[in-house]
């Protein structure tokens, strides 16, 4: 299985499935093609959420302001798991998340050479660098790619790692890590800050917690766990981000 | 196969398939994901439009406002089809008309038990709760999931049925259903209404009866028969739900 | 393999994967279905840029004003592909590339006969009528499909070619024939006009000619060669339609 996520939108991904067709029958399943545009930390925290859920796959990913200039293309062993893309820190997060799932030691991190405007355009190396890359993945097996031509240990690479939260005395300091197609604002608190509370206050206004949206009536704000593990930011059939009046990367103060 | 539907937009779906494909090698076939958001009306109109047109399969559906409250899981049989998703009444028109193309007697509701905050979370049930059970169901086949443990009959389910219009005297008092991306306003009155008609009043003012979008000029309204069989509000290549001044669950008269 | 396009959004596109899905197991694979609507020249771009770089599938595409008219259904042969779709030119510019791909000598043109109202609707042949022909064409195979009942050679059918640049003595007078998702204006002006040039005035103002969107600081204008090898107006992390001041079918002056 070879999962694919990027920020192109439509139509370039089919560009990239072509190209995996032509090399492997592996199965191609979509993470995502609307990550917002260029944002690489908003992308990493996507994959590190939902490519825990898969079974052993290859994934290929995409968010890639940098194509073009001299960055490289990275592909990472990650437990039973493979990642390929560009060397952004976006593969790493998730990386770390799959191989802990996995027990494995740590990620195994290999560069993937190729030569722009050579065997690559320079302007969408998803389709000429990273998709035949998967692809080779897959085919050699999570296992062994790093075997192959043209594959080198990584001497090093860019990291992305997310912000911590400060604990102390029933208060928390986070970040809005990201909002999602909802509104919820996900922070960067882990959900058992709200154990045993029935409110909080963020940024001084107190709000119920409550185990479901639905808790509270249609449009009325409250604090959550979601999916992901961390204090969630909503408003039952509503917009958490705008009734908290919070952004991605501000601050959130819990008590 | 299993085909997927939600309004979860992006990248949440991809979870439930990573779910779904740790547990079968069942082909995935996604239905929609951008539903709008918790409006379990729409989506059930949609699936009840779409769903005939697939081979036997279990389709996963979630459409959920009332995640995390006690509202029950359900896993439903109509005919050589299944389908699973939370108890809001969204299943219901997609499996009468599958089980009414099937020739079936009828529907068959089965509860999936689970429970909240153990074996799922409180705000994530399309990935905790309805994807494995979707899974499930698939590899127990439609005609045995329901022996399966945690599978018991439904004492009772919410439904969901469409308005039928007034048809009287050549007159008929309808509602618009649903608008499609294209700005088509698709009523709850059968096609049948216009046969031999070359115009009809929509709410007093005068459209012609076209059976092609193109048949008018650019920008001009008609009334048609759309695929789903009920009469149509449509402008050629233009927005008719604009143009005819209807929003969904507007009355709408025609003689 | 049977590829999938249209500007249809969601949810019918699901439709005519269950049609096919009746009638053979081939594999789906979404090109995109977010095509401007009702364009057919920017779909037929799209199509020509992507489909290449597929290995040898049917590719059933749905940008369909006329539906319901009395235009043809039409089936392609070009090379070891086939395209499947409406007879207003939408398939021609990618049939002649595939066919160019794969040194056949020419596209083969077919119509698929149909009837209105009784085999078919009158507003969705995507389900109707092209859903189906795509599987039968799928099934008999790229080499056989013209032998089946209802497949007669086309008597005529209509094209689309895109306008070629004039260039003359280092100038270049093109035209934007597609704003992609990134705001990156495509023109119709080959790659090669920029070799050897560190800058170029585009409409009477100067900007850099550069290999990689990032080698220009973020917000800044440049010109580069685009993944399809024309010259492409582009912002680095913005957009270049907006900076540039083009549209689609504008004109653009370089020198």
């Amino acid at each position: 299985m070879i999962t694919l996520a990027s920020d192109f939108g439509s139509p370039y991904p089919a560009a990239m499935k072509g190209v995996i067709a032509q090399r492997t029958d592996a199965r191609l399943v979509d993470v995502a093609h609307d990550f917002p545009r260029q944002d690489v930390r908003t992308a990493a925290f996507w994959l590190r959420e939902v490519l825990p859920y898969f079974p052993s796959a290859v994934h290929l990913v995409v968010v890639d302001p940098g194509v073009g200039t001299d960055r490289a293309a990275l592909a990472i062993r990650a437990g039973d798991h493979a990642l390929v893309g560009p060397d952004n820190g976006v593969l790493l997060p998730a990386a770390r998340e799959l191989a802990s799932a996995s027990d494995a030691a740590d990620v195994a991190v290999f560069e993937v050479e190729y030569e722009d405007g050579e065997t690559a355009s320079t302007t969408f190396h998803g389709r000429d660098v990273f998709a035949p890359a998967a692809a080779e993945v897959h085919e050699a097996g999570v296992e062994r790619f790093h075997e192959r031509d043209g594959v080198v240990p990584a001497e090093g690479y860019e990291d992305l790692r997310f912000p911590e939260p400060e604990i102390e005395d029933g208060r928390a300091v986070g970040e809005v890590l990201v909002v999602d197609g909802f509104g919820n604002a996900v922070t960067n608190v882990p959900g058992e800050y709200l154990d045993g509370r029935e409110s909080v206050r963020v940024d001084g206004e107190s709000a119920p917690v409550e185990r479901a949206y639905a808790a509270v009536d249609a449009g009325r704000r409250l604090v959550t766990v979601g999916s992901h593990g961390n204090v969630e930011l909503a408003v039952n059939r509503g917009r958490g981000e705008a009734a908290f009046g919070v952004a991605v990367g501000d601050e959130v103060r819990l008590s």
